[in-house]
């Protein structure tokens, strides 16, 4: 079939949780689609959203447990933008920052299949904002880093330690909670002060945020008791305890009853998924 | 006068400059707002989207030009907290991502105003998503960076460059236009590659986008024949020659008419401030 007759595909980014963080083009482009591939990361209360109308696709499950293949995916999308389908692929945070957003663009790419990127506010920036921690602040952190912490078949983490353990930039590390022991291992080995400010966050920005407030050192300790679940973003530096020099609290809680309701859109979505 | 009766400041990102790319919370506080207090690197589109009741202040002008000193801008948020204002303080970008965010943000703790951040499209989201530059890809960039060029005083540069130098993480240079030549030079000799692929990017997102495709080794060269203007965002990485292996067009016009429009909303928005 000619390229010509497919439709667009947008790639679009959910951002951290928050509805109200999706971008206004992010927005538009959900109510004006008929087909919403989605994973595993995007809100329930984002799904909310979606035009009753709107078929959704649910295609990502755990990071070592996906729900459809990645190049299943792929073909997936190629296929609905050739059956000229208005196609969102909405991934959570930013689909160019981690995620393997690209991936798929290159598939597209390759299939002639037109697409476009719409970029989301990316966890690092979310969840550190909900927080009040900055990711830059001068005299503390002159820049800020991101890195995934999640590596494929049980591998080890492939870094160069020395270049991480930089005291005057913010190392910010998406998923990668299973590998938090070692990292805090590696970081302080490469000379980064064991005292050094963390925050680990899961579910940012949406009713069930827990933050887990530690130091360099105890960060596995702290986190295996206040028992995170993935995805857990963790972030490293010194602007962590400005936060709390501004008299900010990092685990107040975002409410229990908006929490339920985070609960039961995900209950119906599965709902709508079987039926 | 006690903190309790002051009002909130919102410390909200404005994103590259798309005026689509705001979040739908900065949509609706800027829709809500009394005052807002803005400075150079919002767009006049979205300025647009102000409405007309609401007071605009103009604070920021060049980067080593302040149009209002930095200390007098704080001052200003506590008043017109304290007066019980609505008040969003817009940012480009996003507010905790260079930009001063956080010494606005340590003020106001300290004076015991109430402030919340919503976060924005950071530009090294923003200019690459709209030009189909990845930030991270696999078995190219397992990381991105973001660092500022611009220093003040005329000082050097205070950079770690063999840390900088990575092959495997994408680099982002907000601003320092005026450093591109030390930072092309220093990274070259720290070990990067002088044909790494590069973008330099001024007013990303909007209808004056303009964009230099270069090597690391020919960007001062490069930057300087195509005249960009600052602010400008390089970056820096194997991924940036993704896109046009993809077929995308990184030099893409963006439109001329819209360029017009851009420009007439900032001699308005220059008229109601003088007014």
């Amino acid at each position: 079939m000619p390229s010509a007759t497919a439709s667009m595909v947008h790639l679009v980014g959910a951002g951290p949780g928050d509805p109200e963080l999706l971008t206004v083009k992010a927005q538009r482009l959900l109510r004006e689609a008929e087909v919403v591939v989605y994973d595993r990361l995007v809100s329930p209360a984002i799904l909310e959203l979606l035009p009753r109308g709107a078929a959704r696709i649910y295609v990502g499950k755990a990071p070592d447990a996906h729900h459809m293949p990645q190049d299943r995916i792929n073909a997936l999308l190629v296929k609905l933008a050739r059956a000229g389908r208005r196609v969102v692929r909405l991934k959570g945070g930013d689909p160019f920052v981690f995620g393997r957003g690209s991936e798929e663009a290159e598939v597209l790419a390759r299939h002639g299949i037109p697409f476009e990127v719409v970029p989301g506010i990316t966890a690092a920036s979310g969840c550190t904002a909900a927080l009040g921690i900055p990711l830059t602040h001068r005299g503390l952190a002159t820049g800020v880093r991101f890195v995934t912490g999640h590596c494929r078949g049980g591998r080890e983490l492939d870094f160069d330690w020395p270049s991480l353990a930089d005291p005057d930039t913010t190392l910010v590390v998406y998923m990668g909670l299973a590998n938090l022991p070692e990292i805090s291992r590696r970081l302080i080995a490469a000379g980064l002060a064991p005292d050094t400010p963390v925050a680990a966050i899961a579910n940012g920005t949406t009713a069930r945020q827990e933050v887990c407030r530690a130091t360099l050192a105890d960060l596995p300790e702290r986190v295996r008791e206040a028992g995170l679940g993935a995805p857990v973003l963790t972030v490293i530096g010194r602007v962590v305890a400005l936060a709390e020099e501004w008299g900010l609290d990092l685990a107040a809680d975002l409410g229990d009853e908006a929490a339920g309701e985070g609960d039961a859109a995900a209950e119906r979505a599965e709902r709508w998924l079987a039926g």
